[in-house]
């Protein structure tokens, strides 16, 4: 996508410099800094502090973050471990470093770094296929609300309100995004969409990065604190939920970023659809139950008790929101049950929770 | 309650002196500021500016606004009018004016300086009373669901992991709290409770007054994000929610901070029990569709655009959290319906929320 009308992506490898470029995105929205990324231990500290985040990107970094173990001459095995063991709950973290790891394993060592680049370069473009196909999927789903909704409306131009939690724009993928894909195309096509954006607390994805990404391509949007979605559902001013997923299970289940849970009980209480968008390596094939069997990151308790923003002499600034006095708590994700789940937006079309399955040799 | 040592109530009025004295609330948990109302101008832009908040301590707070007119020979029907609309959601604010109001109406003229100071008075010394049964009341639940605990645990000594949701503590009233009353006599009691307190964005009560409260008590808890009481509750990490309220209806729907009724659509869904705690100013005998027919505040869109914390060098200060280019939006209040409700702790007892109306002349 473009920022300040250039066109970039969220990460780049430079196979003759042996070096990756990413977006610190701790430092959004009040901070566009582009970083390089030297060996794979500065991909593992990217990844573990959020620099780069959102299960596709880690993906691709990772699958980087081998290449730049293979230039190195590093032992691989323990830069894949260390890598996959970097963030807990995105599945497609170890799906990409398995991937470099099985191509690499057959070839012989002068080949193996070229390959290692070569791998990566594809994960990360796949990526970018996936995800225009996820927009186009989900982008007849939005036209389908908006002509529901125009119906309702006696035929009049009637706005559809899409409500998303953290980011699943292009910020957490190669580029255009998951759940925000859709979004981008129905802008793009000229149809009037509005998102709600849920703030995302502790780490504030939401306020920071998806608004900063909705802003900077026009999109109408507004955000709202986290506690605000069910209330706006309730008085009918959300059409659709759709937000991305760091592992969907084969039974449907949808681990996500913490609040989610509560996001699709208040959609499902009132009848609002409520979709996640996630490219087929966000699927973890091995997985039936999603709340005993996906392992849940509990993160830093000052990620909770701090809030970064910026003050108004123009600082990033971080303060202490709780009492010295007072603990606190930080799971990352939560599962949202299939059952509570209208659909799964994927590369291959939209499915039905109990029908992911069918996608599998698909 | 106690503050360094020393017993303090929420709110005094000096009737010799003409002035009523606060805590300002919007410094906690940094700063404890006395703070002297000398007209009930001041008192009016004290509520809205939520120096003073809290359903039960908003009534006593507009009650003196009252005695301050009174005391300044303002006319009065002018200032109940201010007053009752300082804020619109709790009905609390409306009851205590209309209250102070009607005793004043059948007064001779040199008698209501003495008699609003006397109402204000007893409207507060009330509240504290009410609190402390509604403690009582729900100490009778905390106990029974940690016999229920123990029973499940082979009688081992087990923790009860108590969830609220903004603050309904002693702050919120004029002392004791609602929601809070019932866990501080529990801890009193030597009951082993934990409390599970909701950030409560925008505005951050539970983070900086319960968990500031609680701390003072030596209450243990723990501060978590809004986003987060689902996955907890899913893991079997909640075994209650109290929350207060700032209007009942008599069909039982709850209106309280915006958030409650996502946290309300997770214990049902978990099969936790719900209550909220509530002294009868609060309950809105009028009322019979909370979705419909409670008004709900939109605040400044500034709380959810800012956040205050205190900094590295120990100074309260306000970032921004979102990009300059995004709005936001701030529904202060949400309703949770009465069937997701397992009861409401009063002063007169619990009731399930169908049977409340059976309080209506108790």
């Amino acid at each position: 996508m473009k920022v300040n009308g250039q066109h970039i992506q969220t990460i780049s490898g430079n196979h003759v410099l042996g070096v990756v470029e990413v977006i610190d995105q701790t430092l959004l929205p009040f901070a566009f800094v582009l970083k390089t990324i030297k060996n794979y231990q500065e991909m593992v500290v990217a990844i573990q502090t959020m620099q780069v985040r959102g299960a596709p990107l880690i993906g691709a970094a990772a699958a980087y973050g081998i290449a730049l173990a293979a230039s190195a001459q590093a032992d691989l095995a323990v830069a894949a471990n260390v890598l996959k063991a970097s963030r807990p709950t995105a599945v497609n973290l170890a799906w990409a470093v398995d991937r470099v790891m099985q191509v690499l394993s057959s070839l012989p060592a002068g080949q193996k770094v070229e390959a290692a680049w070569h791998e990566a370069d594809k994960i990360a473009q796949e990526d970018v296929l996936q995800n225009k196909r996820i927009a186009q999927h989900g982008l007849a789903l939005i036209k389908d609300a908006l002509a529901l909704r125009e119906r309702q409306a006696n035929m009049q131009r009637a706005q559809l309100n899409i409500l998303t939690h953290c980011n699943a724009g292009w910020l957490a993928t190669v580029d255009y995004g998951t759940a925000l894909a859709p979004i981008y195309a129905a802008h793009d096509a000229g149809l009037p969409v509005h998102v709600w954006v849920d703030e995302t607390r502790p780490r504030n994805q939401g306020a920071s990065l998806t608004a900063w990404e909705l802003a900077a391509h026009g999109v109408p949007h507004t955000v709202i604190a986290d506690n605000a979605g069910g209330h706006l559902m309730q008085h009918g001013q959300v059409d659709m939920v759709i937000v991305g997923a760091d592992r969907v299970t084969r039974t449907g289940d949808v681990c996500n970023k913490i609040g989610t849970y509560l996001k699709a009980l208040a959609a499902y209480d009132n009848q609002i659809p409520f979709y996640a968008a996630v490219p087929s390596p966000t699927i973890d094939w091995h997985m039936r139950d999603g709340m005993r069997e996906i392992p849940i990151e509990i993160r830093d308790a000052d990620e909770v008790a701090y809030m970064q923003g910026i003050s108004a002499n123009g600082y990033v600034e971080r303060v202490r929101v709780i009492p010295h006095e007072s603990e606190a708590c930080n799971p990352a994700f939560d599962v949202t049950p299939a059952r509570l789940v209208t659909g799964i937006i994927t590369e291959h079309g939209v499915f039905a929770p109990q029908q992911l399955q069918e996608m599998e040799h698909a």
